[in-house]
């Protein structure tokens, strides 16, 4: 089914994006800002066809985790508990010559070199140069920290400084107490919240992937000390399945091992999920054993106990806690991108095999060429498209119509009654709409309508009366019982 | 069935909202902050209820509305367009005697006066005091702007100002091109969105109605020129409706329709939808018809042409443009308020109706009290609890997993079975769930389970076999198709 052998660049994945109201750049008609994205349309349904699926994975379908919904300015402690305050900094430079400024780590990335570590900072190795102008006058890598910045009530000073939460994560630690004691969750239990997070990055880059405004889907999943790795090995597992449930193949996915050496002070294991993206394998979640380090550090700060007592073993103690962290864009781009594909069909009488199209080739005689978004059908923006074979037989029109609504109930669907049918079903095509419904003259005949679909362009004939059923089938997989607290 | 002749008071709904685990103070643990709320596991589930019937009503079931997921920072530019950075102010005094600072109009109205507007700002009538130490000293009224400020990228100067949005409509407006030339649209047509806005209040009050951080669910509604008038009341009455679908009887929803004094000067119409809380007729969205004023102003600021070709008349014009615009914070309190009730319910043999609790007055012979959220089981969090009336018997558990797993594959569903029956209904009634389903013996022998109403206390046989079915139609209403482009 692959027909695409050559991985799509980002500048095609981005002209479809804007050019199908998938995503725009933010405030373009000012020039647009830096490192800020809109969801057109469809990637405004695409996400949330991302975070229903992680809902219904993660939270409904588990007895044992529940919801959280934050807010995203917080009290400035909570910071300074996290150690984002002191902490949460990337190196930079800038070039004296030039005055443009970099990301110290990335500069020296690219430049096939590593930044260098010493005892109170970054120092940059021999030989680094401006990528812009090439001077070698850079100042030495300072420490910036990525929190954006705010006041909170009339007065502008350092008692009313607030920040953007650079991460969802920490809501819910500072809410644990309260989630326990209504939730009547028993350790292992977790907390899920899905919501917007802000980093000032320096250089934001690759599209929407390293942007300064995102959407994580963060869980917290708290567990007995001694059991964290058993529980990091389910969560990865976990996270796996649902990437591969939502349409990413395994062969584009891979886990990354953090070694010792890389983990944070208090992690006793870090995995990576990732994509094969157009720029690299790059991280979709993070899945992290991050130990008591976050409760006990606001146990710490807030004098609040954040000690949890076990019934059954009459023991008391922090718990710990395993972290998958996904990022809501980031999966949208590689759901983007791995849906991707250009091909060279036959058009219509010669018949033949479809053929992945060859970049810089004319197309075969014989053949057309088609954009197709292989969406996986439960994430696809549009479930169906319904089409009147003829816009102006008023009894085609009218049973499609009501084909429509009775769908619509249900499901995004698009009406379409202009054109040709087979440009139809190419636009519908290029947005990845999983299945197409003609109303023909047939249809008035025996209650039948042809179901397309997308990915094989087969065509069969549906009673009307079973519609419903077919869809609901395709669309909404079966639940697995993950987990009880029985 | 409204058994509470008396209303909650706000002390009341917070508290069961805290004990339940629907609202926490954000940062609760370090002493809060003022104006900010999180949402627990309940409360977060009501939130994406009411997001997803708005989204149904208005994006889903209309075709010519489409939906938009636009950042929250934007270019600043966006904003002196908007008139925010110019005029987008309170007036705000402070007290010189105790430090204390109020918004100047709240003041005066809470000693039942009114601010008065002079050429250049406000003025303060005579006699007004602060209300905390009673002084007179107060400074006079001066302009505070309410939108929160950060900065952007490494430097901290004018040049790197940004807001956090105050409103999310401006985000529909910068991309009402990309929008239009991506959807085939015509006008009339809708550009919907959901989102995180920011207003930095003086004075944060009523629990979370006038909170610093909420969520707005705004609809641009962009009609041609002369026809502003039909579209805005076709507006208010599908707004009313929707409401009342969601479960807010009529009499505790008033338009209040603005007076031609009080519209902006751009407008030519608006109407607020009020509910009925405890703190007084307060609003929960506002339906303006705002002319071209905002196209125009981007217009101007950004030098893009913002005009829509009408292709029927051959006309060029920009479109004028109604919107309705909600809040998510508002209409999750206002269905709290309106869900709360106490009654005296007869406890078990003696009979005998149901009775109005009366506060203060002990409960009388024979009956008990309980609490319950009489919630529109379309938007109630959790849709039904399912119950194996002993939970030692393995073949009544087994039964009831069953059951509980083939309904949450559909909807949110709580597993419950510790507790006597009555004691379990009970804790299921104080969150609102509509449906109790118990799985007792008979269910072994017949297959039928006892369907309990939360409302009535009924309880009816239901076969297994039928429960999907009956549940889809309590909590699925069928969509009216509203509109079309046809």
């Amino acid at each position: 089914m692959n027909t695409s052998p050559v991985k799509p660049s980002l500048e095609t994945i981005a002209s479809l994006c804007k050019r199908r109201g998938f995503i725009f750049q933010s405030s373009e008609i000012y020039g647009g800002i830096n490192g800020f994205w809109d969801y057109g349309p469809l990637g405004a349904q695409l996400k949330r066809n991302i975070r229903d699926s992680w809902w219904r994975n993660i939270v409904q379908s588990r007895e044992n985790v529940v919801g959280l919904d934050a807010s995203i300015i917080m009290h400035p402690r909570v910071w300074e508990a996290s150690g984002h305050v002191g902490g949460f900094a990337d190196p930079m430079v800038d070039c004296r010559a030039c005055k443009k400024r970099y990301r110290a780590d990335q500069l020296c990335e690219e430049q096939s070199k590593q930044l260098i570590k010493t005892a109170t900072g970054f120092q940059l190795p021999d030989g680094i140069v401006c990528t812009a102008c090439k001077s070698k006058d850079l100042t030495e890598p300072r420490a910036f920290n990525l929190m954006f910045k705010t006041f909170v009530g009339p007065v502008e000073d350092g008692s009313s400084v607030a920040y953007l939460r650079p991460e969802t994560a920490q809501g819910i630690f500072v809410q644990f107490d309260n989630v326990l004691s209504v939730s009547r969750q028993k350790v292992p239990f977790g907390i899920a919240q899905i919501g917007k997070a802000f980093r000032n990055e320096i250089n934001p880059r690759n599209y929407t992937f390293r942007s300064r405004e995102f959407e994580q889907m963060e869980l917290e999943f708290f567990v007995k000390p001694g059991t964290d790795a058993e529980w990091h090995t389910y969560w990865v597992d976990q996270r796996m399945k649902w990437y591969q449930s939502i349409g990413l193949p395994a062969e584009s996915l891979k886990p990354y091992v953090y070694p010792k050496e890389e983990l944070a002070h208090y992690a006793s294991a870090c995995v990576d999920i990732l994509y094969d993206f157009p720029f690299g394998m790059q991280e979709l979640e993070g899945i992290a054993a991050r130990g008591d380090f976050d409760l006990r550090r606001h146990q710490e700060f807030s004098g609040k106990s954040m000690e949890y007592f076990d019934q059954e073993t009459n023991e008391k103690y922090i718990p710990h806690v395993v972290e998958p962290s996904a990022g809501v864009d980031r999966i949208a781009l590689a759901l983007i991108c791995n849906a991707y594909h250009e091909e060279w069909i036959p058009n219509g009488k010669t018949g033949g095999d479809v053929l992945p199209a060859e970049p810089g080739k004319p197309v075969p005689e014989g053949y057309e060429a088609r954009t197709v978004m292989r969406f996986h059908p439960s994430i696809a923006p549009i479930k169906a498209a319904i089409f009147p074979l003829l816009k102006n037989k008023p009894e085609l029109v009218q049973k499609a119509r009501g084909i429509y609504q009775s769908l619509n109930r249900w499901w995004p669907c698009f009406w379409d009654h202009t054109g040709a049918i087979g440009r139809r079903y190419r636009r519908q095509d290029e947005i990845g709409t999983p299945y197409g419904i003609t109303v023909d003259f047939q249809t008035l005949e025996d209650d039948t309508v042809t179901l397309r679909d997308r990915d094989t362009m087969q065509q069969e004939r549906v009673p009307v009366s079973k519609l419903i059923e077919r869809l609901h089938d395709a669309l909404l997989p079966p639940l697995e019982e993950t987990s009880t607290n029985g």
